[in-house]
């Protein structure tokens, strides 16, 4: 299993000594664990360091999960929320009868409505809460375990205890000083994974399992993508590849990066490359701004400015090459809808041939193009395809001399919410209601 | 009703006399119908000039839909389908049971498993299609029409006739022939209004009132915006104040705006948003990439970028003074969560603090701020807020000296398909197969 890799330009022409160079320093920093922020990368080793007593123990919560509730609420934000959401999207089928435990995620958005409506929906499930939060401080996912945490105690007494569960950092944080007092089952974000880099812990791991799908093709679809792309080899390794492509891009005018797809099942995928990329490069004035298409939808929509717009964007498909199920044009007798030149031709190989349609047209308009191709969508296969991202980004960064695994920024707006709530808080939030 | 618009920066300095010449130009060229373009003005006069025959054949359809239905399949890409789109998600209230009519989208992908399964589902349902498409010609809404025709035809057999509505243009096109030889009833798409301009007609309003909500206040918000938008004043038309600070901002060094904004429930809006300014603006090289994030969630993503990362990006964030259901937050004694600083803070309440601790903190970071306020969410509000975009977009495109009006960049894509369809189907298949 691999990860292909394709160029519209000529890669070996961007592979200057300098570049070689770069990536021989970055090779090494990593694997010495000695760049900047190299405390935070314990997700490098991670699929061949969780032990599998710790996916038994996974497994076994989850499968308790299954038998006391027939619904889990994920609560979390950023990298506590988007990795799960991204996996279990991906692997759902469309207009499935739901599975015997649904999940719902709570606190990526701060919403009266939503918990309100949320909590009287559960009135009539079994529930278990799962609260992830790395810091156990951030303050949308501990505003609605605020309120599910309540739900909880006045609905299950002191059975709630039991069907609460919290994933956070090892050593510090509220939330780990409550679940000790609260006797809640707890699972560990190792201190050394960042949050963005975490979906492969218990993070995304206890959602997935409790969803039915198989956590250790996850792990083992990491643990392939580990030997492959740690390989320092500029050629053929298409972490460093994408990652020198990138540079070149982003150095040669094109500011802003779209990660394609004609796959609706990968847009919270897109979403968590977008964390990844973003939180990791968009430092210190620099880096590419990660957004992302669905197609067709999109090519009737920011289609037009990416064929004809200002020249900033280049595209990056993100391409499956088989699907597990699929329909077939035939032909009919009259031809009154004059579709009959689709005679045999798959809906999957339709949004090929859409997909080189476009991307041509695309190249010809002056966006360059990149496209990363997996084999399926399946456990392993994204457990393979999160990591190879997670290792290209890590590359990415230090190529613009940034530290991939801190977020300064997010922290500005944490701290003037405080200030602002600090002043006297009434008197402020009286303000508020009469404008 | 009006929209309120707040802007970081100095507008009153914006309005120099090439920009009061400018914009006197547009208001000049919009009302004789005389820009380039002009041919498809039709929906500026739209909300006035709409019968209430029309609304009133239209509600009767979706009344007789609901009786006869209780699924109802709109089948569109683009205009066709993201504007409907918008205003369902817009409406809705989460975990709600479900209406008597269920609305499935189809088309705006091509997707095989999503076809076949949406087919088995509806086994077990009345159902009613409405396929919608200016020129009748798109090809994935036609793909997925020649399914579900086939499928309505199986199962329903002379009875699939009454059971099909067709939105097409008034002259033309594949699909309007069809409608007319099956003796399917057709609503028109008024030959000059794009289908990017077409929410407000047939092509929104049928499904909208087939969900249950007020086609008539919809209609009503988009008068009164009709009234106030075409107002020749610069300082307090906020159509004109969005398209002159984007216009600014664009050639300050500003290519890409991020609509921003608290509710989830906006997140087709923002869609919608996003194909109405890609297409009308995104030409000859020229146009602002309009891209969105949701808030909180996207404070933990793209948020660090927008604080820290290259200074390409100002923002414009969509507000709700009112919403109609909420939480307050209340002390608790042991303040064990440690949160007791938000006691009597309701989670609206805290969105705002939240956005101005953001907006702050994005401004302070270099990204030049707009905010776009509206009071609730609702039709009356929703019909109001797209004709307040589609106004300042129609002056934004101008003022670049681009015809909002067309899309020939979504044709090149098109184009490509048809010359690799053309080639002899099976072969070219054959050669994608065994790649």
């Amino acid at each position: 299993m691999k990860i292909s890799l394709q160029y519209s330009g000529n890669y070996s022409k961007l592979l200057s000594s300098e570049i070689h160079h770069k990536i021989q320093t970055i090779h090494h920093l990593m694997a010495t664990r000695s760049g900047t922020g190299a405390d935070y990368l314990g997700w490098v080793d991670w699929p061949h360091s969780i032990h599998l007593e710790s996916l038994r123990e996974i497994q076994e919560t989850a499968d308790k999960i299954c038998e006391q509730s027939n619904v889990l609420i994920v609560i979390g934000i950023g990298g506590s929320y988007i990795g799960s959401k991204a996996m279990l999207e991906a692997l759902s089928t469309n207009f499935e009868s739901s599975h015997p435990v649904e999940i719902i995620f709570a606190g990526h958005l701060v919403n009266g409505s939503y918990l309100k409506r949320l909590m009287h929906y559960l009135d009539s499930k079994e529930v278990t809460v799962n609260v992830v939060s790395k810091s156990g401080t951030t303050t949308e996912p501990a505003i609605a375990f605020h309120f599910l945490r309540n739900y909880m105690e006045n609905r299950y007494g002191e059975e709630a205890s039991s069907r609460i569960i919290v994933t956070t950092d090892e050593n510090e944080g509220t939330l780990r000083s409550l679940a000790i007092e609260k006797g809640y089952k707890r699972f560990v974000i190792p201190h050394n994974i960042g949050g963005r880099y975490s979906v492969l812990t218990a993070v995304g791991l206890l959602p997935l399992a409790v969803a039915g799908y198989d956590i250790h093709q996850l792990i083992n679809g990491a643990k392939s993508a580990a030997e492959e792309y740690s390989k320092l080899d500029l050629e053929k390794n298409p972490a460093i590849q994408y990652a020198v492509i990138r540079k070149h891009l982003y150095d040669s005018g094109y500011p802003v990066e779209i990660l394609s797809t004609f796959e609706s099942q990968l847009k919270y995928v897109q979403e968590w490359w977008k964390q990844l990329f973003a939180e990791s490069e968009g430092k210190a004035g620099k880096g590419i701004f990660p957004t992302s298409v669905l197609y067709s939808t999109d090519l009737h929509s920011l289609g037009q400015y990416i064929q004809d717009g200002q020249r900033i964007v280049f595209e990056t498909c993100l391409l499956i090459e088989k699907v597990q199920e699929d329909l077939t044009f035939v032909e009919t007798k009259q031809n009154m809808d004059q579709l009959n030149y689709l005679n045999e031709v798959s809906l999957h190989e339709f949004n090929h041939i859409c997909y080189k349609a476009a991307s041509l047209a695309h190249l010809q308009g002056g966006v360059p193009q990149i496209a990363i191709t997996i084999e399926q969508i399946d456990e392993e296969h994204l457990g393979h395809l999160f990591y190879f991202f997670m290792m290209a980004c890590a590359y990415s960064a230090y190529l613009l001399d940034i530290n991939p695994f801190d977020q300064p920024g997010v922290e500005e707006y944490k701290m003037n919410i405080f200030k602002f709530l600090k002043k006297p808080a009434y008197s402020y939030n009286r303000q508020l209601q009469t404008k």
